[in-house]
């Protein structure tokens, strides 16, 4: 009845803080808000931030102390450690996992919140005609040091469950969400009309529409904040946007104006990291820069070159000092981080999902995407089991290196069209 | 040093009351034994007993209201559902999954545990030379009627973090567990001889070693407990026994002899299913035989074929005594059941980790396992989306026969050896 149509009109904006906003399609405005626990919860207690994690999808960086390579990208996410844990490494870190689920029943109209579901609790609801179910999943990794008898760290990730959308849906919407703050623009694919710009005042890390009695994930694009400001127009209040010219024109062959980096930001007292488009005003750090948080463990680098890491343990006031202030020096665009030596992983006794559904649709689906609603052709989709091998060399490896110039040749469709539309708005 | 060859000696039995044996190879003695929550727990207080849990692998079978087809084994596991979860089926079920690792640290010559690690806790542990890192998952679902707003069942399964043995280990023991009791007979599988005879108390769910610093999983067929008994000549005490002929001849062509079925039986207050090879003196009770537990639910079936389940709701006391009184009736052998129709599975939201390597793998280890260990041609490994396929005939689909096929084939063997034997022991 009216429920189902109001679902239909609706689309879900997630965000960093813990927000499920319903918003209209038409315009990006609020309906309701449902208030969650945030995104991400990297517990204070931990002294080293050893891993940014992810908000969009739970993958981790590492702060590369290994062979002093900087920011590094591991081989799986926080969901993926949880589902092959218990598991342990050969540097005597013992994995620990934890997955719960919730649901959410909300009134669609009111985004009253009126029962919460948990394999332990299930309170009273009172009948309503038109309730949305929403499920939703805490993931927890915890890593406990068996040489030093401390815990090394561990990260929440919640994630709601949402498939992508059906293959045959007709979505005409292209959603560029800014890293910094919480800033998107949507545009429609056919026209190249930008359809609205909202703030919704948190980084934006999904966004799902309501399609067969579910949640459904929209793909999204990360830009630079400065980056969307610049792309649209945009300083201190919104400007009167025409055209974003898209879909972008295939023949456009200038040099590289966008360029994917790796954004590090900050929520509550944690760092996390996001893929970011930037255009060339915006400071990039180097690979490789090395900033020191702390002292850095000793690393003994073994005659058959393995490497063995003892994080250092002695933190004391000077060391705290030192972290504080040399974190903020982190937070910014940096080049895209390498792989990294997937020496953890390697020596799991539990077999990570290497052929996992979830991890070989993922990737299928961004290729879907690039091609069906960008218009690129994808670069062969990457064997997950390619990713779990040890990358030695210090260079890209060739599987990110395309993956870089497809974002590469998106990135100048994006910024030519844009150039098109300045070039021609005054006539 | 010492701890390492202690290690080496020993052989890991977890049994159904949530006991793990570290027992010697050479004799199945116990050395000791650590105590934890039972590997099975359905709570009391959901008065529908909807589903049979195996402790062995956490498969899930029901008790079959739908189309009077008794007995029926479920497309997925326990584990399975809880990583698949949060999901909603189509007759308004929502599921609910929780998965939590523990790691329990303990000493390979006593058995102390010296330290308990999880994802909120972990105490302080005292050095040891020789400690054992034993993960242990625990695997909640729970379901939750959304049109009778109640909670329509939940179940907790546990199971130890160990991926099967590598492929070039050289294990040369086979085991043979009783499905009623606790009975292992372990047989050297090059000499036929019986190694060793134990009885652990509660039925064995699953086999350990100790390899590269994990657990490792055995594989173990399960017998019926009147069978195992027959079959090894012991009549309450143990009898001398010399050799069980092992491995069995590829060309006997006789009969079948051993049957598979499904055993029931009641652990606690509640009851988990198990696979179980027979002899012909034993009761298996046929296919299809409807045993009314409850009045039973108020089935529709739809134009289109589906079929809608309403689960009756109005449980008194008339109710509750029948059920007690014919829960009996269902413990003892049952002829192996049919897949159900995955009227559930298929309406998921979620998808189910179909090509999940977890699936994937189980399959393919059992299959090396019936190839290498037991000398026989595996039937070809079934794709697990097969199994989501719905299977709406009554009767038994094609895998399944094969699968039946090969353990038949199994069990000829089995009974053929031992007869041989029987027929050459006076001499």
């Amino acid at each position: 009845g009216g429920g189902s149509s109001v679902s239909d009109s609706l689309l879900f904006v997630s965000t960093l803080d813990g927000s499920l906003h319903a918003v209209t399609k038409r315009s990006g405005a609020i309906r309701w808000t449902l208030k969650e626990d945030p995104v991400l919860q990297v517990p204070s207690h931990v002294e080293e931030p050893a891993f940014l994690p992810d908000p969009n999808d739970g993958s981790l960086y590492t702060l590369g102390n290994i062979h002093s390579q900087g920011l590094t990208k591991l081989p799986f996410t926080i969901p993926e450690l949880v589902l092959a844990s218990p598991c342990r490494s050969s540097d005597g870190i013992l994995y620990m996992g934890k997955k719960q689920d919730v649901w959410y029943v909300v009134d669609v109209i009111s985004g009253e919140k009126r029962q919460t579901l948990t394999s332990s609790f299930a309170d009273s609801v009172c009948p309503s005609s038109s309730l949305l179910y929403l499920g939703r999943t805490e993931y927890t990794i915890t890593m406990y040091d068996t040489k030093n008898k401390e815990l090394r760290w561990n990260a929440t990730y919640y994630d709601y469950a949402a498939p992508l959308l059906d293959e045959d849906t007709d979505y005409r919407m292209a959603h560029f969400v800014s890293n910094g703050d919480g800033l998107v623009v949507t545009v429609d694919v056919d026209s190249g009309d930008v359809l609205w710009i909202q703030n919704y005042a948190s980084p934006v890390v999904a966004l799902y529409i309501w399609q067969r009695e579910g949640l459904r994930k929209v793909l999204h694009t990360n830009v630079g904040e400065e980056t969307l400001r610049y792309l649209t127009f945009m300083s201190g209040e919104v400007a009167p946007i025409t055209k974003w010219k898209y879909p972008f024109p295939k023949e456009a062959e200038t040099t590289s104006k966008l360029m994917p980096t790796l954004y590090v930001g900050k929520y509550s007292s944690s760092l996390y990291a996001s893929s970011s488009l930037v255009h060339e005003g915006v400071t990039v750090v180097p690979r490789g820069r090395v900033i020191p948080l702390l002292d850095g463990p000793a690393i003994t680098i073994e005659e058959n070159g393995e490497c063995e890491v003892t994080p250092s343990t002695d933190l004391n006031t000077l060391h705290k000092l030192r972290y504080w202030r040399n974190q903020w020096l982190l937070i910014g665009h940096h080049e895209m981080p390498l792989s990294a030596p997937s020496q953890i992983l390697d020596t799991f006794p539990s077999p990570l999902p290497r052929g996992g559904q979830k991890v070989i649709e993922s990737a299928r689906d961004k290729a879907r995407y690039r091609e069906e609603v960008l218009g690129i052709e994808a670069p062969p989709s990457q064997d997950i089991s390619d990713i779990s091998k040890p990358i030695l060399t210090t260079e890209a490896p060739v599987d990110s290196m395309l993956k870089d110039l497809a974002t590469i040749i998106l990135s100048t469709f994006l910024l030519a069209g844009w150039l098109a539309f300045v070039i021609n708005y005054p006539k």
